[in-house]
């Protein structure tokens, strides 16, 4: 079981690291300040000009769609080796995107690239592979406890050769991007059907006739622009039979192949973000002095560096293991390894921050330093795949069942 | 030791109670819908109407500058019964402002009662008692940690008649106010003095030339417009001698006077707010399902509920100690009490907000639920008027003290 | 709401203050060292020398009985008076018994009192409020979840003029003490009846023949001797008809009834010990050095000490309203306070105490500080009278209640 | 960095495990229950039947000494590997003792192995390695903080060829056992030295005129006979010149290199501990039935479980990566790890023991479950090989070296 950096990865990860550096992270707040500058919802010239050339650069160096780990457009890397990656690409807020490695459209390639028919690898895959568009997730739904996806109630039905799709989502995150061109939306196909085979999962281009923003949701006072978190309505909007990935009422299997890697992803970079988040302590811990002394000499402030080191290197071996898990294990038993990192890494990261912020005092929850957006994006991950307290349920389960002999209840629950 | 609520506090109480769910609660929707419309720095005309006309309705039956206990324009209370009142002031966003109970005026209000001279009373005091303008008071700097107040900088040097004061203050909450007409500010007047005396407060109006608003402060991304948290330069600024407060030096005289009140009525409307969260949680809990239940009835829920409500039981009897403290014993002894509160009650309610936050899903960090602006609100407070680790360092040594016989070292602190 | 130390109450509180300190305490560590000399399950004639001297001497001066709040032989005290001298008691281990206020027999004597018959009290209740007798309450039972009382299952059943009793109990704190001379025994007397009707209480003098003292029960490796906490077996046990309390199927009536005042002396003398541990661990921090320091200069310590007081002022704060309640107010309310305090103190009473064992280093689990005692007594009452997660499910339903509408169950369960 | 059972350690770990399950556990509570039978100090003809017996068929089978991974003696096992043994060795009681893999004997033995002269080596190291005789580590002293090494005190002089030892050292584990014949004890040899420089290590047969044992101290109420705590007195203790080892004042240098062993040792046990307590917490779960479910379907059990297996693996995956940097890189480096795990574990551990209790009830803590031992075991490694604070202290500087550029203090602390 080998979590460490191997001999393969590691100049590829010291390119990575230094493009980060050297390339993206000089220019984050430009890009950043351009946010809302002539409309949320959509780039200034000059954003798309730091954006496409850091991607056109990125590209030449094969630093690229690392996250596909196998098929004839794979990377080649194991899940442990891009965890390393994403743990990088944690550390900057654009990096990911750069990098061709931002979700939603990580899931939504590796459901295309696993499950999608050749013409809709075609039609869609390979411009998402190129980074020429980008894509939406559309599954949560205000009315009903998402989290158990068996709740979901926007339907289609099939009229001649085309599915009909009427109901509402929100949080709909990267629909708010001008550049997002297709959304995958769970939807329920057969209210007969068993409960796990009512589900299905379909492409509805952006444009759609019927598709309709209603407003962006936020997330802590944030709108999260142009990206966006998106309410979206959809009134009988049709697309074509072939639209349907895989077939009607393989919603929930589709959601089981696509549920590991992003989880993985989400928390290698919770990691980055963390190590982010204690650097930033340790830097103002030294510098700023108040009561005579640097901040780190007073009261526990060193006990609060020292849980985090400790923490952070917990949660990164946990994810590494998990990492290893959907390498190497059957993906029923690495879906709990999954569980329990998407349990326990975010509420270290949030921590983290957390102290970062106290540290930092009133600039630590204001404009002048990355803790606010950190925590919030650390904050809602506790909520995002799965809230803290189903995927506590499925380890706590499986742990159980060893001792009753129970089987198993299928969980299932929110991808995105 | 009466905590409880007094016969002659009854009837108050629920007139209060039944003007904010009545009067006050139904327009709130309305009111805060409209920030920002117009302009982030300014009220519309409707915001205008409604919380003038509140805040008249208010004052003619009475419900108005409760939080003056003592003195000719003294509400006659007790601190323990504000207290009571301060509980609901703080389950609604503008109930404090119609009452014209609202930081920083409250802090500003009983400075200016206790240690103004009679013309400044005159000038300043009467209006805001008056409820006819606003006000602010600049003590934090972006340079120095100003949780140990020694560490101010921002100069005030006489000149003839009058002081010349430069430098920087942030997070000046309430600056953005268009009513808000007069700040007080902590400066430095003897870099000589013994340490602690060598800060003074003083009247600086808002419009005196040099006064340059630099920018507003955020908290977690939001400006809390027309309110705001600003940025300010001092540069040059001149006001008449008579505009220093008691005399130079005493600065921290002042501070050590303003400091309990202010943090006893934050304590009360944190333990309104953890109320209000634990209303909506369990309202949640009960009515919404999953996995064929109510989320009541999963997992840990029920235990989320009953360590709350303990939680909040436990902080309101200490708070109301401490106001009882503030009542009757020596200033110095219940400073300690007010460390006290000021650390443990605003850990215990953002803890309940952050679980109200999981029962809601992606909704409980949305604009549909008041629980994103809850939770940043208690989280500041853990920063405002002294970090949770300046106010623990005062109780711990406090108590070492009786064993070691160790004068106490003054700590001295942000007060605002 | 009056929660302070009444008028009345003052001269009293001091007069047992100075008791314990001048009487008790210096002959403590004398009466401790004789446990075990000439067996376990006795008393040396040094040991019953001093505890019988003490009782004479506190009798005396009128410091006996404090517990029986109300009657003829009440001590006029209210709950809350009562709690601030179970505090004081908290601080000694033997001090309770000397004020004749030691469970199980105040629990016990609250019975008789309450329901008793004439000719009960006057064959046990006497005795034990003079202090001449001690006695047990047997409840639950080695094969059944005794935490919830219906499944108890040790039968009494009626042949003629009397009640022939068969099972097994254990955890029967204090009949290993050689002046037990009576047990309340909770039995099932109709397994057809009502969940509630089914249970009654008993009398069964120690020496009834078929009462065989199994073993010990340990805990923590200690076996409390010659309290003791012992594991029984009832073998066609055999007592008069009248021995019965209240009559059959009341048994659960008269639990509630003893519910609520033994658990508020549980949780004050949880906080007296809580205060005493506090205490040792501030000398060992301001007198202790390493690394050149006062241990009290060391990493978070201060912190520790600060959270302890913060923590100790609010449970006692709590329980002072619990025992308000119970003077003031329904049993029915009431009861959701005394599971506040039965769920919050004693974790809190265990972590100050585990605090100072950590400051002490070896020295804090050794028999030279009193410090592991305490953090076995306290360990213990997380799960006497209802382990904490009974107790949170009767705060959480009740609170949840008010949303749902739902009538609530009702959790019966131990108490000892 | 392979974290995973190599394929060289999985039969050796399959036989290991076997041997624990088929011809440990059977035996051990016979084994157990003679304690103190015929005298606490000594064993019984049957306990020494039982240990003697399966040592020499432990040794028989190669099981034996695999603790020490290299030199001729060695295992050929990477600290990785004897990890996986030392977790299932965690899971009884007397395995450890089987296998020649207990402390204090193993520490002991690899400072003779490392630093001892060859006659140290023939006359100790043989009978020790051939588990004919065990031994005792002597630190901690009752006067002074001995996590700060450089506080102790016990003197050794050089008078002619003899060191003469005088002091008083305590909790030195093992040296109540009849078996032991040999101390290391930690000597302070020149006070006049630079602060690392002052201590020695020197070799004290238990038999030498002078060593006094004064009396077993106790932890938690236990004595743990009869390997026993001693408090011993050296007066005049006079030992050949030749039993300093390596030579006067290289007390800590030997220290360190003691160090991390040990420390993973513990740890792995620890894990073994939780995993054994988890179990019991589970099968009592799913089997104990309350208000009509089992425990496990009741309030927040699933998630106590779910949390306890998520803390369970983010332990091992730490202690496996700190025994993995003890193999591979500098031990300046691996300290910084080892005191991270050996701060991280115990407090794991300890927090999942206690919850089995909670969850066993009365049981929990009697004599009829492993629980209470397993507490106090697991509560006694907070403290012992210094307490938490210190190692924390450890890892945060480190940690803002990074930072500061500060040079690191050398924190040298007690093992044993």
């Amino acid at each position: 079981m080998d979590l460490g950096i191997s001999d393969k990865l590691k100049p590829l990860l010291a390119e990575l690291k230094g493009f980060i550096e050297r390339e993206i992270l000089p220019l984050e707040p430009e890009y950043l300040a351009e946010i809302g500058v002539g409309g949320r919802w959509q780039f200034t010239a000059r954003q798309t000009e730091i954006m496409e050339g850091l991607k056109r650069e990125a590209r030449a160096r094969g630093l690229w769609n690392f996250f596909l780990t196998s098929g004839e457009h794979g990377s080649g890397l194991s899940t442990v080796e891009y965890a390393y990656l994403a743990e990088e690409m944690g550390k900057s807020h654009i990096a990911a995107e750069v990098f061709n490695c931002a979700a939603p459209d990580t899931g939504n390639m590796e459901v295309l690239h696993k499950y999608g028919s050749e013409a809709q690898k075609q039609q869609w895959l390979e411009p998402l592979l190129a980074g020429e568009i980008r894509s939406a997730y559309a599954m949560s739904e205000p009315e009903v406890a998402s989290s158990d996806a068996t709740n979901i109630c926007t339907s289609a039905v099939l009229e001649g050769d085309e599915w009909v799709i009427n109901g509402e989502k929100h949080y709909i995150s990267g629909a708010g991007d001008p550049r997002c061109k297709i959304m995958i939306v769970m939807v329920k196909t057969d209210p007969q059907a068993p409960r796990h085979l009512q589900q299905s999962q379909i492409l509805v281009p952006m444009d759609t006739p019927g598709v309709e923003n209603i407003r962006p949701m936020q997330v802590f006072a944030m709108d999260d622009a142009p990206h966006g978190h998106m309410h979206q309505r959809f009134s009988n909007v049709r697309v074509p039979k072939d639209n349907m990935i895989l077939g009607p009422g393989r919603g929930f299997e589709i959601s089981q192949g696509r549920l590991g890697p992003g989880r993985i992803h989400h928390c290698m970079r919770a990691i980055g973000a963390a190590e982010k988040a204690l650097g930033l302590l340790c830097e103002r811990a030294v510098s700023r002095t108040a009561f005579g002394k640097p901040l780190a000499r007073l009261g526990g402030n060193i006990d609060i560096v020292a849980n985090a080191r400790m923490d952070i290197e917990m949660a990164r071996l946990l994810t590494l293991k998990a990492a290893w898990m959907m390498d190497n294990v059957d993906p029923k038993e690495a879906r709990i390894w999954i569980s329990m990192i998407k349990t326990a890494v975010p509420n270290i990261s949030i921590r983290i921050v957390d102290e970062a912020i106290q540290m930092f005092g009133a600039l630590g929850m204001s404009q002048d330093t990355p803790l606010a957006g950190l925590y919030m994006a650390q904050r809602t991950l506790r909520l995002a795949d799965g809230p803290d307290a189903v995927h506590r349920m499925v380890v706590g389960r499986h742990e159980l069942r060893r001792y009753s002999g129970e089987p198993e209840v299928n969980a299932t629950f929110r991808d995105g």
